[in-house]
């Protein structure tokens, strides 16, 4: 189970024929009508200049739940059309979804959130899903079966579904977090916060918890971890029009006895390490089934003069096609990896760097460890699924990490050939 | 002919067994000793923050030289090493080569420039590079078969050699620049100008011309054109840590009865304009030999708020692994082109930016021309070997070209079993 897991969820998922495949392409999360003091809605958008309607609907119910007004109760989700680069009709469009679930389920159209990730530029097939939303609304249910299916139902790409589970307990009650994601190419998130917005593939993630937390300590909680999570993963170095991350409270947990939990509390605290474990759990799974990879690497970059600039060369890193195929070929190549970071536009003196792949260090201080290259362990620890790359830069006290994947011939394939 | 149509110029290459094929792998170009008044060299480098030891060597002699001290006579250059991330030990060794080259051509050590491409972070071997420029001294000659000779000598992955000759008339008398270069991987050039150290493959491009310039003047034609030329193609974005452009004058032409040509004349800019012209034909030649490359496809983006941010937007669609593979399968897929646009970092607002591929206009100020999908033009466009690509942002006056290459699997297999 996953998103029904908490409790005062449930979910189910249909075909609507949108996805050539013919596969299930609609999904719909609903948290039931509220009877407990704690609930609410927190989001994340892509920082894509160009985003999809689903998006722009998105970042106006974020708004308007911070103000104090409709807050999200159900998402409808579809895969294989993105209703992005589609102008205002797709704005209209998206909106006589939300109407239909509205209607269905007996809520305003607004505390409906539309989710759309597939092709960009085509009109999203309206009648299509409309026609499945009764249907949908109907099959709602707790369970194995509806989160699978739900699960399922989101994939574009993506060679398996993901998910992803915790409780906790607070004051003695158990409170659960549970999560379906999405995404395996134009995987590159750059996700905003409610209160800036700075940088932005299509993932989605969609994470239910019955912990008692209104709007605002749920977005403080969110805004917290997708940095460190979700913006630490790349793919293919293309942050999509459609990027999002939707986090939904019942308040249900215990029954709804547990009182509110305030933000700045211990238990927002432990509240928002679990959801950190849960995004970066997702954001993993995502990673490593990034389109065509056959293994992943965390690149560790310590000794920057600031955060950013060590996220900085840490992207620039796991975003080179050059030291993609050097992973992919087990290839102990590590002058690309150097280079690499010597193209983040973050000053660094060379003579006092020093990479680690592995175990084995191969440069330090500026200089070639040669018979690093003839260490067993080196080219034992290339051939495993998780390869560690660790570069200290030696100029200052900050460190970030990414995670990416390899480039294979694969990737190749199933992206020269997607639309047609 | 290439490097020694211009008078005044010699070249020679050999194999000096740096290169695992045993292919022919040292080249070197000199410049006869000067009998005429107006001679001088001008160079470029990489941005990259580690640098190999000859673009170290190069810094320093192009600050020499526009001091007015010593003025590079002659290049000598390897490739199969690029002797980078090689530490102190980098520098001493390109040291003993320019010895060994002074020596042989009876000049001082400091009007020896090398330049180095190949493997990251192996030891130069000296000794076989210096126990053959004896014979490369020996074997210096102008005519086709010299030329072709260090064309070949400079490769790498190049499929093939990259050469360029242009001829001008300056007060009647004929004016000539050649020049060969190399570079098919880690192509991505950010080179520097004398003045500013901006943005960073290994691309070597080495050009001379027997037009009567001195230093200064012959720095700023090159500062003036690297931009929008070499700096204008991306292979893999991953710019190398030994980039370099060395152009060389002999002021031979007419006899060296040419007086010198003064920097901002009418002569200096139509030399420019020459020199621009050759550099964008070796810039196209290296991008359409990038590795894996069937295609190219050259991004112009217009209404750009600055030229900055429209060479922005214009890398970023270059190097979207997405939208290369796209090209790549003749996929009409623009969505990733107008998304990739969106990841730039410039703001634009998508109801005023509309795309054209080729002829055909595929999305209008944010509306997306569905019908355009079947337009027998399009897909003709996308058959053929370089699509044109035109994003107007709406959003300003200024624009940028860049040209990039479709990624292959024939990309991933080359450069996922490159050391080993």
């Amino acid at each position: 189970m996953s998103v029904t897991v908490p409790s005062g969820f449930r979910a189910a998922a249909t075909k609507a024929g949108i996805k050539p495949s013919g596969n299930p392409d609609v999904a719909l999360i609903v948290r039931d009508t509220p009877s407990h003091a704690g609930f609410g809605c927190a989001m994340a958008f892509t920082s894509n200049q160009l985003v999809g309607a689903p998006v722009i609907i998105g970042r106006r119910a974020r708004a308007a739940a911070l103000a104090g007004k409709a807050a999200v109760r159900a998402v409808l989700i579809n895969a294989g059309n993105s209703n992005a680069a589609t102008g205002r009709q797709g704005v209209l469009d998206a909106e006589a979804c939300m109407a239909s679930v509205g209607t269905a389920l007996g809520c305003r159209s607004d505390e409906v959130l539309p989710s759309s990730t597939g092709v960009i530029g085509r009109p999203l097939p309206v009648a299509k899903i409309t026609a499945v939303v009764p249907s949908l609304v109907a099959g709602l249910a707790r369970g194995e079966s509806a989160d699978a299916a739900a699960a399922a139902a989101i994939m574009t790409t993506d060679l398996v579904p993901k998910t992803a589970r915790i409780e906790l307990a607070i004051d003695g009650v158990k409170v659960a977090i549970g999560a379906i994601a999405k995404g395996s190419g134009m995987i590159a998130p750059r996700l905003d916060s409610a209160t800036v917005t700075p940088p932005t593939g299509t993932m989605l993630a969609f994470v239910t918890t019955d912990a008692p937390m209104a709007t605002p300590g749920l977005q403080a909680a969110l805004d917290a971890v997708t940095d460190g999570t979700f913006n630490a993963i790349s793919v293919d170095n293309h942050p999509s029009c459609s990027d999002t991350v939707v986090l939904l409270s019942s308040g249900a947990a215990g029954d709804g006895k547990l009182p509110p939990i305030a933000t700045g509390s211990a238990a927002h605290r432990r509240f928002t390490e679990a959801l950190r474990e849960v995004c970066w759990n997702l954001a993993n799974q995502i990673v490593v089934d990034g389109e065509g990879a056959t293994r992943v690497f965390e690149v560790l970059v310590s000794g920057a003069p600031t955060a950013v600039a060590a996220r900085a060369v840490a992207r620039e890193i796991v975003n080179s096609p050059l030291v993609k195929c050097a992973i992919h070929g087990r290839d102990p190549n590590w002058g690309r990896i150097v280079t690499a970071a010597g193209n983040a536009g973050v000053p660094f003196d060379p003579d006092r760097a020093s990479l680690i792949l592995g175990a084995v260090k191969v440069y330090e201080r500026g200089v070639p460890l040669i018979a690093a290259l003839d260490d067993p362990c080196l080219g034992e620890h290339l051939a495993s699924k998780r390869i560690a790359v660790s570069l200290e830069l030696g100029a200052g006290d900050a460190s970030a990490r990414m995670v990416g994947c390899d480039l294979s011939a694969q990737y190749v394939s199933i992206n020269a050939d997607y639309t047609t």
